[in-house]
This record gives C-alpha cells, sequence and structure tokens, in this order.
C-alpha cells in the first residue's frame, strides 16, 4: 500500500498483552510495519498506567512520538501527557477505531447545526461482562455533541421511576449489557417528526489493532503536539 | 370488511377524551362500528382510575362485556377487575397495538427456547415529555419473557458505574427520552456471537385506537373471563 | 420565536394541494407567518410541472425569492430554474426536511475521509403505494457519497442473482416498501469489521411543510442564486 | 453440560475444509464431542455435492444418523436426501444458527396471525464479496413467512424503476453487500402505523459451527426421519 515509503518501525510496549499480540497481526496482515524494541520511529504502549512514566521518558529522551492507548489512567498521568506533548508528539485515544473517531466528527456537526431543541441520547451495547457504564467511547461521543452545541455536557443517565422530566439540553445515556458484542454505539437526535441516528458497529476487536497502525502511520515524523484519533481521521 | 354481521354498538365512557375521539375517529374509518350511550354491545373504558367502579358496575349488571384501557390503576382496582371477570368477560389492555400483543407471545416463546445463557435486554424509545421509564409495554414485554424462562422478572435497569455485573438471569432495561417518538421496542436475546431482536415500530397513535376496536369485536358475545390483547391475537 | 421580526408573508401556489394544506397548518404554529397571494416576501410553489413556468415569471418579474418543491421536472425546467436564478434567489429541494439535509452533509463528509475501501449502501424504506424505487431521497443521498469520494455516482441496484460481483467504488441501492412508512433512510458505510450507519427517520409528513417554512425564512431579502436545503442548514 | 453422556463421537467429512476446521474448534471448546473417522455416532458433511452421494450410502449402510450442510446441492440430491431419510435420521440445512431457525418459526407464526394486511419484506447484509442474492437463509426466512400465510412464496425483488406497484401477498427481498458483515437478517411486518421487525444478527462464523454441534447432539440415537433445524429448536 505504501511501497514509496521505508517500513514503519514500531516500539511495542508489552508485546505479549492482548492488544499487543492482535497489533503483531494487524502488522503482519499490513506489511508495511517492522518491530525494533529499542529505536522505533514511534513507541506504541497500550499496556498499563504503571508503565506510563517509563514510556513518556522513553519518548522524550530519544524524540520518539509516542501513541498511548492505556485506560484508567489519572489526573497525574494528564498532567505527564500534556508536558510530554511539549516535546513529541503524543496521541491518546480511549478507542483507536476509525469509524468512531469520524462518528465523534459528525456527532459534533450536527450537533452544532440542530442546536438544543433536537433532544440528544448516546446509546450503547456491549457484551455481558463489560464492568463500566456508559462506555469511555459512550462518553467520548456524548462530549463531542456537548462541544457541538456549545456547552458542557450534562449527563442524564439511568432514567427509572415515575416523575421524570427530560431537562432541556442534557444528554441521555443508555447501555446495553448481553452476549459477545463487541461494542455498537447509537447518536440519536431526536426532533420534531424525524430523528437523525449516527452509529456505528464494531464486528471484531481486530479493528482497534488496525486503527492504531493508522495512529502510529500519522504520527511518524509528525511535530511535538497533543494529538487524537480526529486528528488521524483529519489527514486522511 | 364484517358484511355479514351486525354493526358493533360500542358504550364509550369518555367519549371526549383524547382515546375517546381517536376511537371515534378509528370507528368512522373501520365501518362497522356505532356508538351507543346506554345499550352498547361492549363498555370501552379508556377514562381515569375514579370512573372505573361504576363501569364495571354497569358491566356486570347488564351482563355486557368490556374494555379496560384506562392506566395507573391501584391494586384495589385490580381486585374489582378480577371480580368483575367472574360475572362478565373482561379485557384489560396496558397497549392496545395488536403488534405489541403479537409481540409478546413471540418473546415468550423465544424466552422460552432460548434458556438463561442468552442475555435477555429491553429497550424503549418515547417522545421526550414521557414521565416514566421503563414504559407499561417494557415491563409487559419483560414479564413476557420471564414468563417464558419460567420465573419471576429479576429487573436489571439503570446502569451507571464502574464495577458492575451483570446477574445471570436478569432482564435488563433501558430507556430512551426524546423529540415526538410514539413508542419503540425493542427486545434483545444476545448470545454467543449472535443476536434475536424482536422489534415494535409505533407510527401513530391511531393505531391503539383500532387496536380497541379489534378488542371489543373479540369480546362482542364472549363468555364471562379475564382476557387479554394476547387472547385477542391468538383469535385472528 | 422571531419576534424581533415583521411576519413573514408567502405567496402559496396551490394552497388546496396536499403539501398547501400542510404548509398553512404549520403555518398556523410557527405563528410568523401570513399568506398574501399577490405581494408574499417569497413565493412557495409545491404544486405541479405545469404551473413552475408562471411561479417563475412571477418571482422574477416581481423580484421575489422563489422555493420549489415541485417534482417530476424535466430538463428545460431545470434550465428555466437555471435562468431565473441569476435574477432572483431560487431554492429547490425534493426533500424539505432539515434532517435530510444534514445527512447528506454529514454523508458527503463521511464519504470523502473514508474512501472507497468503505462500500457504501443506501437503504430506504416507504409506505406500500410509492411508485417510484429508489426514492429521490435516497438518490440525493447517493450522489452527497459520490461527491465525497469525488467522482459521479454509479448506481448499483436491484440485486439479484447467482453470480453476482460488488463492483469497487459502486453505490449500492435498496428499496424496502410496506404499510403506511413515511421515510427512513439509511446510508452505510461497511470497512473492515466496522461499520458507520447514518440515519434519518421521518415520523410525519408535517415535518416536510416546517421544514418549508425554514427554508422560505432563509430566502426573505436573500440575494440571487440557486440555493438548497444544504443552505438552509449551513445557515443556522 | 452433559457430563450424564457418553462423549458424542463425530464422523467429520472434509474435517480440513473452512467449515470442518471450525467444527473442531467448537469442538474443542464444548469438551463432550469426540472425532472418529470411522464409527461416529453421527456423520456431519459440510463439503461439496460430490461429496453427498458417498455419505449418504455410508448413513444408511451403518445405519447413522447424518447432518448435511452442504449447499448448491440439485433435485436428484434432493431425492437422494429424501430416500435416505427413510432408512436413517437425516438432517439437512442452510444455516445451522439456533437463532436463525428459531427466528424462522417466530416469523412463521407471526405471518399466520397477521395475515396479508401486513406487507413483509426480507433484508439481508453479507459481505462484499458474498455472490448470491437474496441469501439462502433469507428464502428460508421467505419461506417460513408464506408458509404462515398459507400459499406460496410469491417473490418481489430487485425494485427499481418508476411505476411499481407492490403485490398484494406478495414478500419484498433487499441484499445489501459491503465490508465484512458476516449476516444479518431482518424481516419487517408493515401494518398500519405500526411495525413488527424480527432479526438476527450472526457477529461470527464460528456460531454455526457450534450451532452444527446441537444439531449433532439431537441427531444422536434419532429415528429415521427428515429433520431440519427448527427441530432442534423445538426440541430444546
Amino acid at each position: 500500500m505504501r511501497t514509496d515509503q521505508q517500513p514503519l518501525r514500531l516500539t511495542l510496549i508489552a508485546p505479549n498483552g492482548r492488544m499487543g499480540r492482535a497489533i503483531a497481526l494487524a502488522a503482519e496482515e499490513a506489511g508495511d510495519i517492522q518491530f525494533d524494541p529499542d529505536r522505533g520511529d514511534v513507541i506504541v504502549d497500550f499496556s498499563v498506567p504503571e508503565a506510563l512514566s517509563t514510556s513518556l521518558d522513553r519518548a522524550t529522551r530519544s524524540g520518539t512520538p509516542i501513541l498511548i492507548g492505556t485506560t484508567g489512567l489519572d489526573d497525574f498521568a494528564d498532567r505527564r501527557i500534556a508536558e510530554a506533548g511539549r516535546h513529541v508528539a503524543v496521541l491518546r485515544a480511549a478507542n483507536t477505531s476509525l469509524g468512531v473517531a469520524l462518528l465523534s466528527e459528525l456527532v459534533e456537526r450536527a450537533a452544532r447545526v440542530l442546536g438544543s431543541e433536537w433532544d440528544i441520547e448516546v446509546l450503547e451495547m456491549h457484551h455481558r461482562l463489560k464492568r463500566d457504564a456508559p462506555s469511555g467511547t459512550a462518553l467520548l461521543l456524548g462530549d463531542a455533541a456537548a462541544q457541538g452545541r456549545g456547552h458542557a455536557l450534562e449527563r442524564e443517565e439511568a432514567r427509572s421511576g415515575r416523575n421524570l422530566q427530560r431537562e432541556e439540553g442534557a444528554i441521555g445515556f443508555a447501555a446495553l449489557r448481553g452476549g459477545t458484542v463487541v461494542g455498537d454505539h447509537d447518536v440519536i437526535f431526536a426532533g420534531r417528526q424525524e430523528r437523525l441516528v449516527l452509529s456505528h458497529r464494531a464486528e471484531d476487536r481486530m479493528l482497534f489493532a488496525r486503527g492504531a497502525l493508522a495512529a502510529a502511520r500519522f504520527l511518524r515524523g509528525r511535530d511535538a503536539g497533543l494529538y487524537s484519533m480526529r486528528d488521524v481521521v483529519e489527514a486522511m
């Protein structure tokens, strides 16, 4: 696909983790990726919060762009990431699907145009074992909608009872859990007698590994700064 | 359509209420319905809880079948309805859509066959002004699923947080609110790598009035007993 | 809502047609609209192809912006409309839903970003009496997708048989017909193990009348030129 | 799961084919399955039409039940299968998903109750490489609907044009193709202002292998006769 370029060398943290192995598989498929434990073009860390500090040091000392997919990071990690972004290119992503990144852009645009007369609801379904609700991706989509409307996200969750009142401008969230669903997300804009529904369906977890490779390709040789999957999509 | 029959005469309680007027419109469309304030073939009450007692007396004294669509009834009303059912045909329905009645039958069947290895989730969406969640119809569908599985409904609602665990055998409910949606219901059976989804979409409130007429036709000349919309569907 | 403005005066062609009456109803709801058979701020023509010529003359002679919702126009009408657009503001719309106009913009953007590795399918469902397939709105959405990809629309329709081969870059269309469905449209972007689905649901035909009023408000005092519902959305 | 029983021994024809390997994987997961090339409790043939004759001979000579998942069989094969069913248990299945088998039962029931006033449409989506349309499963679902209505299937496909007329009682089919979709099927019953939609979503091809094992368990020790996946579901 990218025969005009040198292969992309990745320094993959925790190559034996679930995401590490998925990225290795996706790289094999892609053909233009090599792994180099020490001096890659891009550092890729989908491991554990404890490893982040070492990965960021490595990135800044060597001037290597870094992709961070680790979840469950705390505020201190946020500050370290922001600091690293002053020295190298840093892309942090809770969800590396290109489809979701594009969806969040479309959701922001739709929310901006439609204004608060259209109610917004975010629905997601995941497998029975998922422990958190709403999903991180649902929150990311809700944030995009709120940003489009021009104010902070006001969540309306867990509706149950007899005297409920939908708040003007709130964004509703609902979570379904069951079976083996990889991840379905719907953002519903409900207006007067019409609805706009913007949806994403993840069929297989491998898509997140392929999205991580797209992010790594984007990062190679990129200037210092903080980036998101939205930037990867904009650059396509 | 039913030229072999005498027109059906309805005694409509509260003919100027929202449902009363819708039933009048549907009757005009249907052509085989007349209204008789005193001596109809069937009494139809979609009014307020306070009116129920008088309607039931009227039905039992005159031996006239009665359709009750009133919502918000208490336990005492339940007992009065059960008592009336010993003397005349009584059909009580929270939702008079034939599609929903059939759906609840299909849901019960699916839950019986699939067993508790398939997780069940009930999703509904209604307009922004609806005050109760889950909807009465969602609960009716959840009850049908629980009955199919052979045990009482255990509801799992309002998921939100970080350490959730889906209970084996529970039935999840989620409620979306927004815009002018008349009523969407989905019952999702999520198994291993496959899903069965049984859905109903209400496009216009008139369908409930037409379903009420179908129920009234079913009740004419019917023996004493307690009936439901499921019986109307079975008899079609 | 727009108390800062003079009421908008519409010259409505064929006020007793189906759309004419719907627009009258929507105007009553809106409160800021008046009708003036002779000297409105905007001419609104949702009538028959034969009437177009007179309406355009009227618009150009009096310098009044015109909204054209008439369907089934031929190439000659296209040229007359283009000509009129040199003298007054002309907005032509096959579908006056704001949701659909926004959807077509989002579809174009998604198609541009995703490229032809993602297959595009356009699905629509309408009531049993609709005579043409695909719907005009489905074609409009397909055109938006093709424009996003940067080439002309290549339609792939009516799949049936045993040796089919999906053409690279083609856009598939499928039409469902049944019942009383007002209009559902889905544009599906199917990538590797993920899908992006952008959908519109019309619940009631009145929404097209309200969209026509939004278009008329947009046209008042507007410069000469050819406009579309997309321009109305962009200006919101 | 079935610890009270001897392991089920399968004679798997073409164990290195795509379905053969999937069945081996599913058997490993299940734990109660062994493979015996010569004297299994059940013969399982998901290979090529040319192999069928030998497999059937083997089944009838040894009195062993047989599961046939081979597709593309001709009329002569149909007769040979019917003949074999007089001597041993024969189950033929174009789709071994239990969810689809249950869906076809629900579709038949719904079509019987709703009658021909509700229009029926069958929609399916599969990956971009699928060559036939409608899918075999869509046709199976259409047949179930026609059987519920009590007459032969009259297909209405490939709608495209300007003067279409939906035939009373016909069943419409539409096929979407794109990406890597494993298999989505929807049967839509469109009535007056309401819709009932019965859907199946296949997330991964492994589910067909697991369904094949369920069919094989059903066949062990079963009397001679012709069976379908519906019988497997009914027996659950």
